[in-house]
């Protein structure tokens, strides 16, 4: 199966997450919007004037007749088809509930830079995101990460699910990436407490597929239009 | 199968769209936290102590062996046991995706009294949030539920999928009950764009189980506790 994902060309953002299984897996896909052309088409598909089903949002996956939208649930269908994902639907349903919660973390990641709304832009609101980043540095970053971490423990290791990696893991190294790279001193301080989590990272960031993709030029670098932004201000 | 949900006891919040739903198939479930001792039983299954797979955060539902937390991913397992979804793999996927954006919508709702920090009180945060309602109810609020709208058409209605009533309904009720109570003046303006969305919550009010909860203290009236807080300055 060939898989067309369309998500926005320029950042990594919440398609990072989908572009990191595709390639972790070696699947056969076309990352559509950075193609010439491809941003009007992925416009057109939201817009939604042909479209039965359209999405709200990118990213989104279309695979064969399909086309499927939020990360999670795109994991949530690909997971299985990657071998990236249990196959009992407890497991399945467990990794998915974690992944939703990725979600959750991924948004107030975002708001640490747009607290007071996604139409302005940062520099209209930067006390307003002082003041939220430090509440996320010290509590809400600590809790996220503290759970998966949790998890981690619980299941034995090596992977968040136990002995076999799923997308979730591919998601943890995106997680402390993008920590690392957006709060440089806050996240060292905050790694302390998540040794498992860091090994989780350094294990995924070594998969072939993996280290093959993050040296190549389409793995976008991080960069301020993206959900992981550096404002050193907004740093501890 | 007797359903065991857990969540907060005092409030409609996110519990809400999952005990709409099980009120509408008229299944047998428990409210847990709502019993003497509940809360602590909700707080030791998410400490986790002697939880294989501890939530994140309520709501969780209990189901025989499983146990499932987030919301969408909640509905997405109950829908077809309720009779509350499509049987086919592309129904199903089309149908979480529609919950999980009901799942972002809720968040924002959720910040516009809490723009800066979920930690902090409404009342130090009462400029962020003015500002961040105004863009609410400007431009994300009808961006939301004008995509529901749009969807709602061109299924053909009489429902969001179409021909049938699933749990999006539902939520489509509780997200048009709770606009209204949050910023009555505020949905009076955007009501006038999503009449579609109007008659479905006219008819899920309908329903005989929705009647019957609606009627009942099962239903926790709304309050500023919870999600839709009606906070008049912050509404136009």
């Amino acid at each position: 199966m060939r898989y067309q994902l369309f998500y926005w060309a320029e950042i990594q953002g919440r398609g990072e997450f989908v572009r990191l299984a595709l390639e972790d897996a070696g699947a056969d896909y076309e990352d559509v919007a950075r193609k010439r052309g491809g941003t009007e088409r992925m416009m057109a598909i939201m817009g939604g004037a042909r479209e039965k089903r359209p999405p709200f949002a990118p990213p989104f996956l279309r695979a064969g007749k399909l086309t499927i939208a939020q990360v999670a649930e795109i994991l949530f269908y690909l997971g299985p088809k990657l071998k990236l994902a249990p196959r009992d639907e407890a497991g399945r349903l467990w990794l998915h509930q974690l992944q939703l919660t990725v979600t959750d973390f991924i948004k107030e990641v975002h708001d640490t830079h747009h607290p007071v709304g996604t139409g302005l832009y940062y520099e209209d609101q930067k006390p307003e995101a002082k003041r939220y980043a430090q509440g996320f540095l010290e509590e809400r970053a600590p809790k996220y990460l503290g759970y998966f971490e949790r998890v981690l423990k619980k299941s034995g290791g090596p992977w968040l699910l136990g002995r076999k990696a799923t997308y979730i893991d591919l998601s943890m190294f995106q997680l402390v990436e993008g920590m690392r790279y957006a709060f440089p001193k806050g996240m060292k301080r905050i790694e302390r407490d998540i040794p498992g989590l860091v090994g989780v990272r350094g294990r995924v960031a070594a998969r072939p597929g993996i280290k093959a993709y993050l040296a190549s030029d389409r793995r976008i670098p991080f960069n301020e239009s993206g959900i992981f932004r550096y404002y050193p201000e907004l740093d501890r």
